[in-house]
């Protein structure tokens, strides 16, 4: 019986009792009677722009409607009414409202099928690329309502165009659930971030509730909602839980890692009775981060390399199978285990220049490798890759190793082969060879089948949420049994960050796969 | 414990803890947790206009605020946030939303304080003065608009000035409780009100849920909140609802009776467990009601009438001791009594001529009593009491006890001795004089301080909620223990009313006092 009540989609469609004499039930409360009735919700609220439609509608519609209901954290609420008998789907929007690029899906929430999906550069950039010199510009009034607009028009923008490509007008667009980090989250909501970045890195709202789209100028139905994602904190965003959400580690038995191998590197263990998260930026060791480790993945980008050991041959791969133009993250992994492997690198990522059959040559007291030569480049120049280049991968790939041997074995007290799932999450983890990044000692060397590569983890959330209302209560149990853990680079920190430093490890026990 | 967390009002103060290195709670979410701890308030909803303005306001004021809470069918949210040093008071307005007169009334929402008092003409009645024809106007979307304008900018108008008359600025007004029959509830709201003057009189909404002041565009504090009492049924208000909340019948042990003498008559007989309540036109016994009987209290206008039984000298008292102009209901009562007391009218209602001292003349067929010759008149003419007009009265008082009987008697099951309290309610039973009303066989015959006159309990319950958030509960509580009857005008009924039509009644033991 309760289970028949299981809401199972937030579109729902009930009969209202007819009205008789001698009942003063009103159209209102009969509408709540036959939602209470059929999925056991309780005070449900009505908004008063939605209940002056009520009387009309139910009438032409013969008794029947269509509702979009939501729920926050006091409990559900209509989002909007439909005739039953509209054919065009009921959509809603999910959103990845990353720092540098914005993703929408459009999702049919009655079948659950993905109709659309656009990414575009968040035009925040304009103001300033990097997060914290966004966070500055909106300590003022004017600076942050300039920040919220540039995001929101080109959202709208997008969502029309989106809407276009598949022919569903917006005012059939109800629900809007959006993942981004802390910062974006309240430069969206068009909130003074500036604590965030101020000790004690308190930001002014973890859980937003659910709001109307037009209170921040978003253009949909006229009573379509919107869901941001909660924060746990300053450095652990909405879209981090939007991709533990999507994952699921919180409902897996046995220990799970994920790692969100972006801009900063953040992780989190745990399994479906704790959960353990760290993120930002872990200091020195982790300046430049995972980020310059070459270019965004686009057409004539090479994303993967393999060398012959014996002759050194090399051979790459380039998305679009174009020209190539220059090297992305994945590609430099798959690169630099190439190298070691084939002995082109030492242990220490240095270049080995006898090994480096002629590719070798310095510049100004720098080695560069040449991977591609000019006459066959897509830009007209050899494509290499200095010394400083591999100097860069090898502390990057060192953090990475270190932050996760401080989670998995100092923190949660586990080995890393305790682990039954690694997931990689983030665009740039999209593309990493799992092989390659174990052959360079970036990640543990843990059986290859282990490893799954998620995606856009947080647009995934996103989508998912929209589409299973349980997903509240996943959420408010992710948020309650997670423990976020400031990463401190301290001594302890450094000793295994410079073990790290050496290929695969100083410990070459530790990987035992790596030959 | 338990008892320190109650609520007393809707303005709380509270601390909030300054944020610390090593605790990520972000603003907002402390400030819930201080409610939660100071007031035991679970799941507190913060809109997000205010939350925009939570990070700077709390530093400002030193991690203390003042907040405006109110209560829904789901919980509590914020209405507004203050200084808590800011000296000016937090106000909120009670309004009782009349058909023909609005009456508003300011309050000190953290004293209780009555800071004033404003009451003005309905200005819906330009388009129609009874409720009948504004709902038919209101069918059509420009006309309910229309209607809706009027009301709110009336209310706006003397909101301000009643704000300036006690130098509060409107911003300091955040919450209104407004109380109104079905209809002008609906009018209030711009919600379609046609459903209830067509069968099955069905209104759209019973619990109207409080909404922000701007959605119908009351001017007070950009956050105010708007408070409407639910109605029972088409033809039982919340005005209504509000006069027994002010009345506190659903609190008494032992039966009561409140009658609030309007336009209808309407009735409520209960005690803590139960509550009966009818209201509305009763049919054609209630043509013309209780509304024609004389005019409205004002300047001039008779209030008191006395008649010595030996001389048949007669004493009038008029408001404000101008020269009389007419008589109001309270006054025409107290006539109608002294008239039959002195014989000179006889138990059917007719003028005994013989007895009138000369008072009664003849015209067209129609005999008149000369109440106040042309010479002391405020009017240069003789005011005058038409046998018509007499006949009018016995009829309302007539249907007055008639209901009060199958209220009583034939519906609860009590004899009229069994009632504890008799409350008298509405601006015209304000005056009426108890003793004259039982000798016209108008009101039972029990002991005289039984009664009380409530004065405007409709504007007295709306001001009673905006100070005790139990109300909320008891509201519910009435809700939920009231039954509506329809007073059927049957064979039955008819035989009660013509027993009735007698002064005081063809039963005289029923008026053991009446000699």
């Amino acid at each position: 019986m309760n289970n028949e009540k299981k809401i199972k989609s937030f579109v729902m469609e009930v009969d209202i009792a007819v009205p008789e004499l001698g009942n003063n039930t009103a159209d209102a409360e009969r509408l709540k009677e036959a939602v209470k009735k059929k999925y056991g919700i309780e005070s449900l609220s009505v908004p008063l722009t939605v209940l002056k439609k009520i009387p009309s509608s139910i009438r032409k519609w013969d008794h029947r409607i269509k509702l979009i209901l939501f729920e926050d954290l006091r409990g559900w609420f209509v989002a909007g009414i439909r005739n039953p008998d509209d054919v065009e789907p009921v959509c809603g929007i999910a959103a990845d409202i990353g720092t540098t690029r914005i993703v929408l899906r459009i999702l049919d929430l009655e079948t659950g099928k993905n109709l659309g999906e656009r990414g575009f550069d968040n035009p925040q950039t304009v103001i300033a690329p990097d997060v914290l010199a966004r966070i500055r510009h909106a300590e003022q009034d004017a600076g942050r309502n300039e920040l919220q607009s540039l995001v929101i028009d080109a959202v709208n923008a997008n969502i029309l165009s989106l809407c276009r490509s598949c022919s569903i007008d917006i005012s059939s667009v109800y629900l809007f659930c959006g993942a981004g980090n802390t910062a974006m989250t309240h430069l969206f909501l068009g909130i003074d971030p500036s604590h965030i970045i101020r000790e004690p890195y308190i930001p002014c709202v973890n859980v937003p509730e659910p709001f109307k789209a037009r209170e921040i100028g978003l253009n949909m139905n006229s009573e379509a909602v919107v869901f941001l994602f909660p924060n746990i904190g300053s450095y652990f965003g909405g879209d981090l839980i939007s991709g533990i959400l999507y994952a699921g580690i919180h409902k897996k038995e046995f220990p799970c890692i994920m790692v969100d191998v972006g801009t900063n590197a953040e992780v989190v263990v745990g399994n479906s009775d704790w959960l353990i998260a760290c993120a930002g930026a872990a200091g020195p060791a982790l300046e430049g981060g995972m980020s310059d480790m070459g270019m965004t993945a686009g057409p004539g980008v090479i994303d993967t390399v393999k060398i012959d050991r014996e002759t050194g041959d090399i051979k790459i791969h380039t998305i679009d199978e174009r020209a190539a133009i220059g090297l992305c993250g994945s590609g430099m992994i798959d690169l630099a285990a190439g190298l070691f492997l084939s002995g082109m690198i030492d242990i220490r990522g240095k270049f080995a220049g006898e090994k480096c059959h002629g590719r070798l040559y310095e510049k100004d007291g720098i080695s560069y490798f040449r991977l591609i030569d000019k006459d066959c480049s897509g830009t007209g120049k050899d494509i290499v890759l200095s010394q400083t280049d591999i100097d860069s991968l090898t502390s990057s790939k060192a953090a990475m190793y270190s932050i996760l041997e401080v989670m998995v074995n100092n923190t949660a007290g586990l080995a890393f082969d305790d682990l039954s799932k690694f997931y990689v999450a983030g665009t740039f983890g999209s593309f990493i060879n799992p092989k390659s990044a174990i052959s360079i000692g970036m990640l543990p060397d843990i059986p290859l089948e282990k490893f799954e590569v998620l995606g856009n983890s947080s647009l995934g959330g996103a989508a998912k949420l929209l589409l299973d209302p349980d997903c509240f209560e996943e959420l408010n149990k992710i948020r309650q049994s997670i423990t976020y853990i400031e990463l401190n680079v301290n001594q302890e920190f450094m000793n295994i960050f410079s073990g790290a430093k050496f290929y695969p490890h100083t410990d070459r026990s530790r990987f035992p796969s790596v030959k």
